[in-house]
This record gives C-alpha cells, structure tokens and sequence, in this order.
C-alpha cells in the first residue's frame, strides 16, 4: 500500500443521491485526497443523515455553496445535468482548475446531439478544456483536462467491450452492432417513481428507451459507429450487464480477439478478461472493475461479448476517482481497491 | 364447479390500487358477480390501463361516480380510509345495501381509539350497520351486515392464529404476546415514496411502526388483549409471516393446541393448519389461504405460532369477496379457488 | 363460464416438479379434466408433500407406475427427456391415444440435430404421431395428434414474435436475427445446483449456452431460419422475456407489422398484442399470456419485437393444458382463466 | 492511515466458502497481513477460481496441506465443526500459537450442550486456551488466547445488543427474552440444497429451527439467561436483523437504556448506536458495522431492541479479522474499514 506525502483538496457536490454517496464513502477514506466539503444538489436542500456512512466518514453534508466549494482544488459534481451545466463555468470562474462531472452536460461534442439530449448543456465542452473520460481510453488526455466528463454507465461497458475491436479492426463493417444491456435499479436514481417501486420491479423485468436512449449517442460518437441499444430494468440494485452482439471481418480467429483486448489492457488494472468464461455481475458488484468475456462462432463470424460492471462505480463514482488519480499522477487504483 | 342461476351486480371503487386491482382481477371471473362499475378513487382521476387485466377483464376503468356506483347491488371500497367515510354514507343515502369496506374507517368501534387512527372516521360504526369481518369469525353475522369492515392484513393474520387460542382458555394470561410481523411491500400501497423504492427494499429488512401501529389496535380489539406488536419489511412483493410468541397454561398439552385449532376451523375452506410443520408464505402467495403452524416447548410452557396469508388476497380483496359470498349466501369460496 | 357434461380422465408423470406441479395445479381445478393419477417421475421416487397444493387439490403423489397411469384417456408427461423417450412407446402400447409431452424428446425431427441435443430420443417423431404443438401455430394439426411435443419456454416466446413476421414476408432476409432472453430460475428446475443457488443468483445476472442452446435448434426448425439465441439468467423465480432483434424489407411499415400480428392472432386468446408499448414480465407471471410488443425505426428499417411469458404455465404447463383443450374440442381458454 | 512495519505471516483453510472467500478479501489486503497459503477445507478438494477476487489477490487456492499451514504464525479455519475439531490440536501441535476458528467447535463450554450440538468436538475448549472472541465483549482475553472461537452470526448480533442490559442490569427478570432473527441466504453456506434453491427462496420468508437451534445455547451460555430464540430465512443474499422482546425493571428510564449502551461501547469502533432510528441492514451489508437501535414504551415497560449486521463480515469473517487486530496489538479497524 502506498502513503502519499501530501494530500488534494476535495469537494463534492450532490452527494445525497446514489452515485455522490458512493463518491463520499471512496473519497473519504482516499490516502490521498483532503474531503473539505459534502454538499448537496443546491442552496436551498438541507443536511440529511446517511446512516451508511456514520464512524467512516464524520462529517455532515450541507446545502451547496459555489463559493465554498471552490475552494477545493478538485470538485466532483454529482448533480442533474442542468445544475452541472451552470455549476462549471461558475467553479472555473472561481479558479478550480479541476472538475470532475458525474452528469451528462458534456459528454457530446456535437452541438445538435447535445441540444436534443442535454438542451440544458448550451456551452462548447471544447471551450471548457473538456476530456470525455472513459479512463482507459483517454489515459494521455485527462491529465490535461480542465473538466472530465466522465461517461455514463451504458457507455462504460459498452465502449470497454467494443473499441479494442474497433481499432483492431476485426469487425464486419456491413453488419450492425447490438447492445442488450439489463441494469440495475439504482441507475434511475434517488427520486422515488412508478418505475422505481420495489412492487412493480420485483418479480419483473422490462426493455425502456427503445430507439431513444441518450447513451445510445455518446456510444456512437465515442465509437465512430451506429448501434442498437436496448436498455432494460431487472430486480436487482446495482450492476449493468451488456450482451453485445456483431459480426468479425472473414479470417478473423480467436486469438486475434483475444489479442486484441490483451493489448488494448495489458497495463489497465480495472479491466479483467475472462476469456470464454463469461462474466457475471456479481464479481464485480461493489468494485471498480468492468469484466469482459466473449464467444466467436469462427465459421458464421458470430461474436458475442459480454461486458459487466458496478453502475455506481465503475459507471459512476469509481471511475470519477480513477479520472481523479490519473488526472493528478497518482496510483491509478489509489482508493479503489 | 357450481354455477349460478342468477348474479349480483357489484361495483368497485379504487380499483386502480393494488387491492384494487386484485379485487377487480377476481370480481371479473366470480360465477355470481356481475361488474356494473369500476372506477378510481376519486371523480377527478381518469382512467388508466391496467396491462395485467387486458383479455381478462374487457372493461374500462373510470373515474368516481357516485350515483353510478350506488346502482350496484353491493359495492366494494378499496379507497383512502378518509374516502371511505365519506362514500359508506353517501352510499347507504342512495340505497345500497351492501358495501364491502377494505379500509381501515370502520374498523375501530372505540370512539377514541378511532380518533387517533382514522381521525377522519367520525361516524359510529354501529348505526351504519357495520359488522368486523374476518370472516371464519364472523360468519354468522356478516349476512346481517350493512357495512363489512374487512380487517387489516396484519390483524387477519394475527387473529386466526390467536383467537381459537384465546376462545380455547390455553394462553397464561399473566404472559405477554408478542408478533412480530414481516410483510412484503405491495402492503405499502401504491404511491412511490422513499421506503418503497426498490433500492431502498432490495436486500434489507426494517422494522416499523414499534408501539404505534393502527394496526395494533385493531388486534387489541378483537382480541380483547394486550399485543406487542412489530411489523417489519422485507423484500418480497406479496405476503405477510407473522411469528407469535406467548405461554400456555400449566398443563396445556400439545393435543390441546391442536384441538383448539381443528375445532375453530373443522369448516373453514381458506385456513390451512399445517401443525408443526411451520408454514411459509410461498405456499399461500396469489391464494386466499392463511396458512397456520405452531411448536409447543411443553416444559417451558412456549409456544410459538406462525401464520402467513398473501396481504391482498386473505389479507384484502380475496376476504372482501369471501365476504360477499358469506352474506349472499352463495359458496364461500366461489371466485376464490 | 361454461359447464362440460362429461369429463376426460387424465394422468400426470413428474407432478413434483416445478412444471408439474403447476400441470397438477391448473388440472385440478379444470371444468372437464378428472384427475385419475398424479404420480413421481419414476417407481423409486416415493410421496412427497406439495404444500402449495393443500385443500386444492385432496390426492396424493405416487410413485410412477405404467400400468395405472395408462388407464387415463389422456397422459401429461413433466418427466426428463430419456424418461418421455421411453414413456411415450410404453404408453402407447398400452392403448394411451393422446400423451402431451412437455420434454425435448420428441420436439426435433431432423434426425442429426435430435441425436446431438436429445441422444436418448431415438424414436421417430412422426411414426409415433408427433405434432409440434404451439397451440397458435399447430391449433388445426393438434386434434389428430396421438403425441404433442409442447414446446419449450424459450421457442414458445420466439416463435409467438417471430411467426407471424417471417409468414408476411416482412423480414429482410439477409439480415440476422438476434434472440437476447431473460429468465426466472424456475426454468432450470428443481434439483439444487450452484447454478440456482440463491446466494449466486441474487443480485446478479448471466449469460449461459453461447452458441450452445438446444433451444436454438428449435426455434430454427420451426422458423426455417438461422438465429442468434443467447439465454441469461435473471434473479426472478418466473417468466421469460425476449427482446428480438431484426430488420424488415425496404417499405414496410409499421402498419404492415401491426397488421400481420393481427392476422396471425385475431383468435388467439392468450396472445396479448401491446403494440408499442412493451411488455412486461409482471403482466404475464402466473398467467396463460404472451404478450408481444414491438418499435420499429421506419428510417434504418431495424426492429426490436419484445416477447414475454410465463415459464411455467405458457411455457410448459398451461400451453399443454391449451393444448388439450384444442385436442379434445374444449373451449380453448378452458380452466385457464 | 495506519502503515505497520512488520506483517505476520496468515494462512487459511476453508477459503472457498462463503465466509472463507470473504476472509480471503480481507486479508489479501490487511496493511499488516501476509497470506502465506489459501486453501480449501480437505486435502481432496482442488483449487477452484475465484473470479471475483481476481485482480484483487493473484495467488490459487489449493487442497489443505496441514503442515505447510502450520507454518504460519496465525491461521483462520472457515471449515465446518468437525474439521475444526481435528485441525485445532493439530495445528497446535505444530507449534501454531494463534488459531482463529470461524467453526462452533469449540464456542460452547459445557460438556453436555456441546456434545448435543457439536458432537464431533470432544476436545475440552479450556485446555486448547479457547477464548470465546465476540470481540467488543472479549477485549482483553483475546490477546492471551491461542485459539479464538468466533462466534456465530446470530449470537454476536443477540450479544451486543444484550449484554450491556443484563450488564447494566436494567432488565426484568421475570420477563423473557424473545430474539426473533431475520437472515439472508448466505448464512445457510454455499452447498445446494432444497433450502437454499432460488426458488424455494425468492417471494418467501420461513421460521426454522424453533426451540431447536444451536446458536439459542451459545447465546445463553453468554448471556447467562435463557431466551426464546426463532430465526427466519428471507430473500436477501446478506445480512441479519435481530428483533428483541423484553421488559425492563421499575424504574429504568430510556436514560438509562442509552446509557448503558453508550457505557458499554465508547471504545468500539464497530458498534453503531442509532437510538430511536432503528437500524436496517443496507446501511450495514458488506461492512464490520453492528447497528443497535430500541424503543422503550416507559408506560408498559416494554423494550424493543434492534441488531443487525453482516453475517459474512462482523457475523464471521470480519469479527475474526477484528479479533486478529486485537490478538496482535495492531488498530481494532486495520484491514476493516
């Protein structure tokens, strides 16, 4: 275990709801970050208790206050959309140099996608010093950025599962992909619904966002390709597991899979592959880690993958503070393990 | 099977709750029912579908109309206990003779206790004709009824399990009697709050209500004893388990408990005893059965009882219909197997 | 409600298990069904206790026994596929003249296929009078049946979507099709495994039988077409959900969807058409329904159909109770409402 | 955080269970543990993979090789009663000084109840320096123990919220205790079995064991007082919930109550005091937390307390871990928090 000589200052906002309870609970026993503030979503939400986290964490969540949490050299936003859109420029304002955004305000670059699934999110995340931050992916970039908009849950599993193919250039470009992802519930967050009663979940299993699923977009920018994505609710509380399946270019093999993914992770201490062994959500379930595995049918050219993952981890709080270690040059699993 | 040469024509109102629903669901199929309305809770809620009942029921769900409703034969209430002392009422001014309540409004015949549970119950139970119907105990009175009080999932529950107990002379007055109670979360009603959120329910246990549940009354009445009683939730849609811990008298015998029991319900269609092999609630779950076992330490004088019923069927609309039978003098279990 | 005059003598094999006990469940109660024997899976296997069953059903299981269970107009077997491989003759030598057979034995009839999936199955289907019996499909061949192969679960919610599209010539041919399914952990039986160990299931979801399902095989067979079947397990106790992905021909249109599941289910009355509105699990469980829902991209021509049952009774026993209502000429939603 | 200079050298035997994996976990990252061997309960059993702890401990699972265990300075055994009953001695008399046994071979001192409940422990636990480890009751013998039996995850939920009541002497005595407890799944080990089957579980909730469980007596061989003790499987993977029925004496104000609590654990960084706010199991799964909570109804003199914890960390290998903090003299929460 490693001891660092010096500590970053943190903050968060929005910490009440599922993925901010997450981020408090790794932040506040990180060996190398500083928790100076806890807040909540905005101004007027007050303190509310989390019992989960009394004797780990011993301080007490107060309602937003930009100015105070500016003071922080990193803040963490867990907050909706609309709240991260205003929230950046008035932390860069105040001089933060570094935010790490949990929401989808700046996730897609192209202004007219941006506008029909974030119409909150009206600045340019270029203009901001944005890096998309699937943190495997962009290891090179973060450490540059001013804001990390770090990638939804779906798109998590998904590009992990698909963009070492991409660049592999294994797949069949004539034939489409598919995404069958099933999520737990948490993913839907805090706010109590229809969708969200335990008595119309439990027992069941549905498919939602059919054709119109913002993630579905952020997959293809970061993909540079169409897919069909189909998200769907299962009884469980947390996890995501994707079902992917496409088609490999004639004469792909086994082992040109295999090496693909190896090469791709050689050095990514968060990404297990399992090989023919598909994964399950319950290994890694409270953890940091996406587990991959897939099938290749090598005489149709059939390949299905399966990639899983937490959704308030891995999709959420954990990779935020995978961002937030690379991002300030410390041990990539600092905290995470 | 028998079959009926005529029918009575019933409505329901707050058919879109979950004991709504279940009431609608065995009122659509029952031999000798004829559903003439079935509406919401009030007359400004419009219709909405009910997926689980297309091809079943071929009807449409509309919103409160009380003189619509009162030209039903009998009507069943599944409503807001607050609603229901409104519309018993105004219901018997239009001439209905039968009214089937499923709230708590008429329940408590205490005058004050009633104002502390169901403050909004003014009305005397008595003059509305009202009869407490659980209906292995009161079979002989509910065709005389007016208004039938349906009990309350826990206290059904709790009193088939205590009352041939009490009635049998077995119990040591000088001991307490404790239930504790676990219940799946259908029994929280419908409305999305905090505590049946699925993430909130998924994978814990809670209790609630300790020394201050209405429901405690209602058992303490019928009775005619002191109860501890804890309720509990648990992550199952569908069921309540009670476990009741008292002492028998010096002398009791296991032969007693069992004679005591098979007395009560030597006729009784929907008791299940299953002796001391204890029951479990997926033997009852979508049945109108409760389900009762016991084990008796004869050296300790302990006894331990455990009785399960599925929380809308016995313990809502499946003992509102068993009722109906009973005072229309038609099988009691018809609509019900 | 009809009455029947007179009532067929039926028999069961393999009651104890999870789909024979819902077999016993639905035939108990069944208006023109006279249970005559309700016996284990083979002579060895002794009595057990079905508690569930209690005061519905007032026989006793017994031990399998050819003789007796041949006396029967009509046999249903819930017993393994070697065990079906070998009752069937045994029972048609004894004079039996309709036998619903709810294994694999019998359901492939292409010899090959048959020997790699089903290797104690080495009779032919046809000369044993085999008909493949999804009820929708096969309502005309099923009275001349001596032997219906019920389908299984997975090609029953398939083939209920799919039929109906590959018949209007709807689909584009080159494109695949890709079956992602979910299922409750009833689907893999009684016997205890680390498979449907609680603890491994719940809270987790997995992919099995990649490229390996004899399902595959079957749903190829009826739908004469290639498919991409992937089965996953899911921490439900019933139902299946399908969520099928495919491409249509250039032109057609949503109209011409809806019209050709229209067609093909104008008298189907366990079929449920929900248009685009999907399915779910919670409206079919503990019912005979299929309910089928689709979206259609009219712009990329790509179609995801979503297909639900309950494993249980549309996917093995209530299909086979349907199925001996068309045999036999009952109505065919007979004691399955 | 804490960084020792020195590790002590741990081995495991019964690392493939439910508690031995979770041992496993915590261990493989203790700042001051050094897993010298992980092994399975019998030298026959081969290694398994562990998916969920890959990338978390690279070292294999092997068969229990006695004496290269026995060259650790501590080990734990997560194996059952009768491999504990041998392998303690022998360890032993390899000159292993400090054995912690998650097994009940050697919790209960009496001759008689151990021979009822463990017959295979013949072995008198005072002459192997036994120290029954319920670590918060026990601080001060552990580090002279050589073996340290830890208790079961019933007794140490009943015990911590008992003992400083019987301690503080605030109960009636002629009053009883009732524990009624609610467990999850994995309490009942990772063999299948009818019992633990999804099926069976999943939608239920059932009482077992009444007047008939082992861990009644461990309880009132702590207490020092008899208890009426009822546990219940539910459908949760984790977790125990503990409802306590008592009465207080004359007097006793719930002043008192919370000081006794507050007395008894102002040093235990693992008990958490909730006061009126009962507690729940998702705010202590997958933590070494015991959460008390009660209400006094002063009136009556009723007492309702409530425990709960995880059964596989402060129910087993939590509190064994925590007892190793304490028998080495390093921080109670190292490896813990």
């Amino acid at each position: 275990m490693h001891t660092y000589a010096s500590t970053v200052s943190v903050g968060i906002a929005g910490a009440s709801g599922y993925a901010g309870q997450e981020l408090l609970r790794l932040l506040a026993r990180h060996p190398a970050a500083r928790l100076t503030g806890a807040m909540t979503s905005s101004a007027g939400s007050g303190a509310r208790p989390l019992p989960r986290l009394n004797a780990v964490w011993d301080g007490t969540l107060t309602p937003l206050d930009i100015d105070r949490l500016a003071t922080a050299e990193a803040v963490f936003l867990a907050v909706p959309e609309d709240a991260s859109a205003e929230l950046v420029p008035a932390l860069q304002a105040r001089g933060v140099g570094r935010i790490f955004d949990l929401s989808g305000a700046f996730r897609l670059r192209d202004r007219e996608r941006r506008g029909r699934w974030y119409p909150a999110a009206t600045a340019d995340p270029g203009s901001l010093g944005v890096v998309y931050g699937l943190t495997e992916l962009a290891r090179a970039e973060i450490p540059l950025a001013k804001v990390v908009a770090c990638p939804g849950c779906y798109p998590t599993a998904a590009l992990l599962a698909l963009d070492p193919l991409m660049r592999g250039g294994v797949l069949d470009d004539s034939s489409g992909i598919v995404i069958d992802a099933k999520s737990g519930i948490s993913g839907a967050g805090r706010t109590p619904t229809e969708r969200t009663h335990f008595s119309e979940v439990h027992g069941s299993i549905s498919a939602y966002g059919v054709f119109a699923h913002r993630h579905a977009a952020e997959i293809e920018q970061e993909l540079g390709a169409d897919v069909t994505f189909v998200p769907h609710l299962v009884p469980i509380d947390r996890g995501i597991l994707e079902t992917i399946y496409t088609r490999v270019r004639k004469g792909v093999t086994a082992f040109d899979i295999e090496s693909a993914y190896a090469v791709a992770y050689s050095n990514a201490p968060f990404v297990r592959l399992t090989g023919d062994v598909l994964p399950e959500i319950k290994h890694v379930a409270h953890t940091n880690f996406c587990d991959i595995g897939w099938k290749l049918d090598a005489q149709t050219r059939r390949l299905v993958a399966v990639s899983c993952l937490d959704n308030l981890v891995k999709g959420a709080a954990g990779q935020a503070v995978q961002n937030f270690n690379v991002a300030f040059g410390l041990d990539e699993t600092a905290g995470l393990l």
